[in-house]
């Protein structure tokens, strides 16, 4: 044991009534909703880089944090920064965690180096998680730290760099399905561009698509059951990313064969920055049955770049939680975190509590929409606005003509009849039970 | 002859020089540019809705304009706006316009009316198209205004309101194929939803879907040779539209199959709203293969929704006629402008200048675009950026595998070295013509 | 009696676990929360405008609601109006409400016939404030909607629309002082520009303080004892308006002596449209001594455009009212619910539930404020924070020069050590009570 | 002499017509724009920072910058760092330059050490400006880079932190009049806050108010005749900043008794952040007496964060202009090119040309801005617009009272007649130009 988290209690579930602060008031592991223990349900991760490889720079400010594992180019304090890593998990009792590559081990500049650094240190985080219960929700390969990523990874103009990518994006699948991960993540930060002047548009989509069909053949010759999961973001890095968006996603998906080998991990700042609600991607990925994962975290309405905070929000959190349990919960997916702390959080007890917090938030937003479906009232007026499709009628005219339905409206003298819509109520509805 | 234009001559070119208002300083429709008449490059389309039915209303404020066919209630009137908007497209040189079913004849409120009004105007515009000479660019129903569509045309919860759509459609189509139309579009300004709490995201899809799908049936039946548009849009006045981009669309065209049928018309202030620029959205489609026709305006950088301006930047301009110049030009489509004066912009000289100028501006920026294009440095620019892909190995490595190319990284200890991106270098060469 | 509220009854409080549509949840107006009736302290006012003379328009879509005293174009209607509007006021049990003279009276296009029938219904209404003992909260002229106003009232150009803008604020600050309004209100939604290239910005803004000072002027003159309150907005109808937030507003009132004599009115969606929270525009009006008070709505956070929706976010506005009650809460000032129906809610019901719900969405917001305020934990660890500059050390740098306190860090080699902002914490701590 | 720029000539003025990359062709120094030389209305100066300090990091990405004076924590590589600035500055021909205290020397983490680094770097800097012939424009403290200032400077909760804030702007402030500077700027990127749950809103203001009179009473007691600028920023990096634009700043000079003492440095990617037009901060500043100086870059308009571009679109640098030359042009303010490369812009060569090319924007914007002014056209019109307001009775009514003004309304029967803003045939006058 380090002394990082001296002082800091194991959490336990004390009910929304205590006011210790170090304990969960709404996160109950064992409690049954909809069926499921609340830890499967919502089966929350742990993300390495902001939790323990962000320093606290920002744009316009050095680290801010002083960690024992700084600086964090040698092993032994990669070492050292899984040790208190698994330890947070255990005092927090996370079930599951995430990593890149980049989070794990230092960067040495030569590929050999850091597969075999890869390869080292995820062995030692092997034998933490059995030591200690957690499973690795995704592995992912930081593609954009480095400079050699500055134009992208399988959309540089530059083939070694794509080379580069391939054999990095291979060594984390295999190190992922070494560790037993459920998923595998492709976020392309640099997958996009600065400005349009200099960019082949087609030739970098049409490379990026070769790429993942790559991963996917990768993921089935090895054996991977996981799912292959794609991060949508608008922008930020890049001025303009490929990956915008869910239906962006899905339009390349679809060009390059891939919408059911591949699904989304949905975050909630990126649904933001693209202009969407969290439950708008959700509910969009849902759809087109590429939903997958999700990174719970919040952005700030008046920023204009990633945040990523903690949830706080519960009735937000609610209506992104509804629109997963009514598409039947997570299947290989779950609840990662993917939230840093403000930089002015310097504290350990600030780790720890922020990750308390956001359990609670999300554990009461899962438990407000179970309530709702379970109530039903909301699904059976969704359901009543569009009763008038299940006629047989109806249905006949999806399979006609122009021409046939002109002629029935003229017959008729068709002249619908608007119905409110009543927005107001269903949000009092909802309102009832966030 | 009205005189409502009276006083204001018809407009020629008279050279940058010229410091006659009324009068073109860049357009000159008959001088080459890459190898056509400018005109024929440019395919300039007034809106009617704009410049002829709009009548200054904003979200806070009532009619400005006062016009001699106010109110728009009557076919004499429909008759005489007509008759001006002909003197406006002779005063301009306009070869085309564009309208929507609503913008040149009055609403009555039921199906039958609206088909008799409609054939009525569109035989007495025809008169007017041959007298003048001006040519249909598109046209389009309006499914946005009358409150049947308030919840949506083929998206509508309500069956009935699908038939009307599909009706109202059919007769719009009809109608552009009489007038010999190039293209016709459909912007689906209701097609999404206000709240995700009373909607059924994945029906409403699949009826937008088939309704489109109908669309194509009707155009091939009835022999109409023109291009189906459809126009991205993010929102407003729906919250979320579901054409929300180029992508989104070309999701959705290859969901229902129809990605060979339909095309894009793209609007600079709807890209603006959804997050990207205009060649953005133009060089998407043409990646894509789904680039149709252009709604030629500007958005207020500040301001949140639609604004709708006559283009005045010449340097933006030019790198949207870039795109289109370098995908080949214009085939069916053009040049519209989806742009409205200001609403204190009362004068019949308004509205003549704000089309001079923006028809000056579009000439300017259409220049610039060509003689980049011609002297080629920007394109080899780019080229060499790629040149490494160029090779033997490069395109193997396309078609290997993970394993593959990680055993070439290792062997040959692979260290990609970055290349500067040249920005500023690229944007200062364009600097030398726009 | 009208029968347009038939069948809706008279809403009581009925707790939580009531599943009464038509009964408050939260709102409990006799109880009593930091020492005053919750009544008192929430003050809530209907907005005539939205909920009585708006239509349902919106720039894409006429009118969608039908009502009994459509068209508004007379006296008799404006007076079945005011009826049907008591009604309401005595279902919901509102204790205020507010008018533009353009909602309550139509506009007839000059000033006698505008004064005369705007006394005639404010006398009207006078007798309907007796009967159901609703209160004037604040009165105001709409000066946006007339085409007279489309470049604005005491900015514009032309001085006869200063005198028309003079007159009219004159006529409804009569008024309000005759029906004992608690406050007078100006919304300057034309005082701003579309174009700087036609605007003189410094005559525009003295002219604005002139007519402020003049409003100032009338309102000693007659004895009101009401606050003036401006409401800051930064842009929408104008691309740019000139009471852009509340610094802005305390800008201009120094400049023309007036921040003791005027105080600001404060939306959340006009907050949010300026780049701030809600909570940050009520805290800097606190600080510079001019709060006064809310329209309480929300707008849609993906829209760039005002949508004055209902509330609906209880976390969101409990931290709205913490800043109030802080500081002492309301005093002339209230809670307006400037929110409009979404325009495909057609119904009576819909009107009355959308009210019922915001005003149970704030009443959950107060009692938490009031809650986190009566623990106190919030503003000890705010205190604590701060508690460095309560040294007589500290308080005497401040009164001290570059010079001395450069001596003291050489001195005294000051090696600030930053401490932890505890946000997450302080997030974990709100969620205890909201 | 270095070889960092080996290769790249001196750069000159050749015309428009010349594809020559390493000249000017359009910044022709010595030609008279407005009865001054084109240097001296422009009066450019190149920022230390981000050309020289920034390594090309961005929040997702590590340096990809490599050049000589890396590391940047030994006086040797800030000699060096030195001396490859002013050889870029003579290929150049830049007048100026400003520079933070980090920029130039190591932080050392204690005052004594950066002080003595400050002091010793800038004679050397000294000895460098006598020998090349640039000025300096501005220099100022960084106060946001080191963990010390994460929660502020003068605004700190820590007393300790405006004590060596205090002292870093005293250096700072004596090293810029040392070197005969200009101007002295403060930039309050940390003088916000990140959460109000923990801040006191007021105090930190009365914080920052005393400390800016602190600076300006240190100003007159050294005898700087320089101009004290404040930079106005809404957010980034803190949530919220206190200088959030020109109106917000001008509150509070006024509120501190500053606004005689301390003028503005405006930057177009602030403004825009904001929600303003870079005109409009600039005329807004003219308008109350307090502009100073301008940071000239572009923010893309489709990002949300600062991402400090050279200018590159003449038309909108033109209106930048224009405001600033109808103000009488710059007195001791300048044109900052506040712009870093693109992080993709590796080499000695993007860095000049980036320059330059800004360079021949604003050369290009500048004259255009004279012509307009020296055409007259434009003021004549806005001029004519408020024609009214010079009779003497429109004068007189600005003294008179709501009271007498209605008489006049109602004696008259005043009824306004709107006449066209002409917005799109000012902007057509503007593109004669442009």
């Amino acid at each position: 044991m380090t002394d990082f988290f001296k002082g800091i209690p194991q959490l336990r579930y004390e009910g929304p009534e205590s006011d210790n602060e170090f304990a969960f008031h709404h996160y109950n592991p064992d409690e049954i909703v909809m069926g499921k223990r609340m830890e499967d349900q919502l089966r929350f991760a742990v993300a390495w880089w902001h939790s323990f490889a962000w320093e606290g720079n920002d744009p316009f400010g050095g680290a801010t944090f002083i960690r024992p594992w700084h600086p964090q180019d040698t092993m032994a304090h990669a070492r050292l920064k899984a040790d208190i890593a698994f330890e947070m998990f255990r005092i927090l009792g996370q079930p599951f965690f995430c990593w890149h590559d980049a989070d794990i081990r230092p960067e040495t500049g030569n590929y050999a180096d850091n597969l075999r650094t890869l390869n080292e240190i995820t062995d030692y985080i092997g034998g933490k998680m059995e030591e200690v219960g957690t499973r690795l929700l995704w592995g992912t390969a930081n593609m954009f730290t480095h400079r050699r990523w500055m134009a992208g990874a399988s959309t540089n103009p530059d083939p070694d760099v794509f080379a580069f990518a391939a054999a990095t994006v291979k060594s984390c699948l295999d190190a992922t399905h070494k560790l037993g991960g459920e998923n595998y993540v492709l976020w392309g930060g640099r997958e996009g561009y600065e400005t349009l002047l200099n960019t082949d548009l087609g030739q970098e989509l049409d490379h990026m698509g070769r790429f993942l069909t790559m991963v996917v053949e990768h993921k089935h010759k090895i054996g991977f059951k996981g799912t292959i999961l794609v991060e949508p973001k608008p922008q930020e890095p890049s001025k303009h990313q490929y990956d915008y968006d869910v239906s962006t996603c899905y339009a390349f998906l679809q060009k390059y064969g891939l919408e059911n080998e591949v699904k989304m991990n949905i975050e909630q700042g990126h649904a933001i920055l693209a202009g969407h609600s969290f439950e708008h991607e959700i509910a969009t990925a849902v759809t087109h049955g590429i939903f997958g994962s999700i990174d719970m975290n919040r952005n700030d309405y008046q920023s204009g770049w990633d945040t990523d905070q903690f949830p706080s929000n519960v009735p937000e959190v609610a209506l992104a939680y509804y629109e997963i349990l009514k598409a039947g919960g997570f299947t290989t997916g779950g609840t990662n975190f993917d939230a840093k702390l403000r930089r002015q959080s310097l504290d350990p007890e600030d780790l720890v509590l922020a990750h308390a917090g956001a359990m609670d938030v999300c554990a009461r937003g899962l438990k407000a929409a179970a309530a709702m479906l379970e109530d039903g009232s909301l699904e059976a007026a969704r359901k009543a606005r569009y009763a008038g499709w299940e006629t047989a009628e109806a249905q006949a005219m999806l399979n006609s003509s122009l021409d046939e339905i002109t002629a029935k409206v003229l017959g008729r003298d068709l002249r619908p009849k608007p119905q409110s819509g009543r927005q107001e109520r269903l949000e009092n509805l909802v309102n009832r039970f966030v």
